[in-house]
């Protein structure tokens, strides 16, 4: 392995989950993950700060995404059709790989530390959905209801999107629990 | 102060309360709290496991009792008919006191275990309601959709009550959160 390493992350988040896998999170260091990935440890550390973040970097930047897309969605558009355009925008920054999230999520459940990690990043999702929702004129009480209803509604699509056999995309699986929201709702 | 102590618990919880407020939660001790309430700490034990199941001891029950005021509905409701039931039911069982429930919130806002234990509390909330409702004989992803919805109203409607300035019933309140969520889906 020479100086140039073609996708050091992307080796490097796949070694990781293979460790967690095999010998749990808590026994895993950071030095077994770059020799698996057959990198050194500074090679690690140009592109994650320990080893948990390699679970979470990309989606570090999942409520500014949902938010962004918010942003720029068409003007007029009614309260839930702006968490649709976020839930896509959503999808777009983690729909990429199927079979790594479902094992991120496997690995996740296992650890109440990463648990914890993940519950504040839904946090920040619904906080930075709200901000964005709430500068599209939205009022604070329709702001409140529609950002917890987009976490809800990314909640069960996404892992409905994690369990359900088939392949899909995941903007659609979470476009279809929105539906299905309205649909209950219209009863 | 005899032997028979009316409303020990009552008296330990407001202690504890104050004894946070002034002088922080980490700092707090059972025997302070015990010494506030003017009982022993065996007291204090006889009613909570520690300090910290002071802030929980009663919403340890709110699982259960949102499932059954699902459980108990009346027969041929909507999938949100059920879950505005389940409202009504964990109302009943938290909405007493909003002075202590406002100042139990900032408490737990404050320190990170409790943020995590609250965290945890409500996902036990919504999972109680999604067997709840599946018992009623709704499909999977019915369930989920319901059951996340209804934490979502839950979280929104209980904050709502919280901190707007009139006095309210928190079941009226999550009721009309409930409401919000139905129009905004219908436009």
């Amino acid at each position: 392995m020479g100086r140039w390493e073609p996708d050091a992350a992307g080796r490097l988040r796949r070694a990781a989950l293979e460790l967690f896998a095999e010998q749990g999170y808590d026994a895993t260091t950071v030095a077994e993950i770059a020799e698996r990935a057959g990198v050194t440890s500074r090679t690690f550390f140009r592109h994650f700060a320990d080893k948990r973040e390699v679970l979470f970097a990309g989606a570090e930047e999942l409520p500014g995404r949902m938010a962004d897309a918010v942003r720029a969605a068409p003007a007029g558009l009614a309260p839930l059709d702006l968490v649709a355009a976020g839930l896509r925008g959503a999808a777009a920054q983690i729909g990429g790989s199927r079979a790594w999230s479902r094992e991120r999520s496997r690995i996740i459940a296992g650890q109440a530390e990463l648990q914890e990690r993940e519950l504040h990043k839904m946090a920040g999702v619904g906080a930075a959905l709200a901000d964005a929702l709430r500068e599209r004129g939205l009022d604070d009480d329709t702001v409140a209801v529609a950002a917890e209803t987009g976490v809800a509604v990314f909640r069960v699509g996404f892992q409905r999107w994690l369990t359900q056999t088939e392949e899909a995309d995941l903007g659609d699986v979470l476009a279809d629990s929105l539906d299905r929201l309205r649909s209950l709702a219209g009863r």
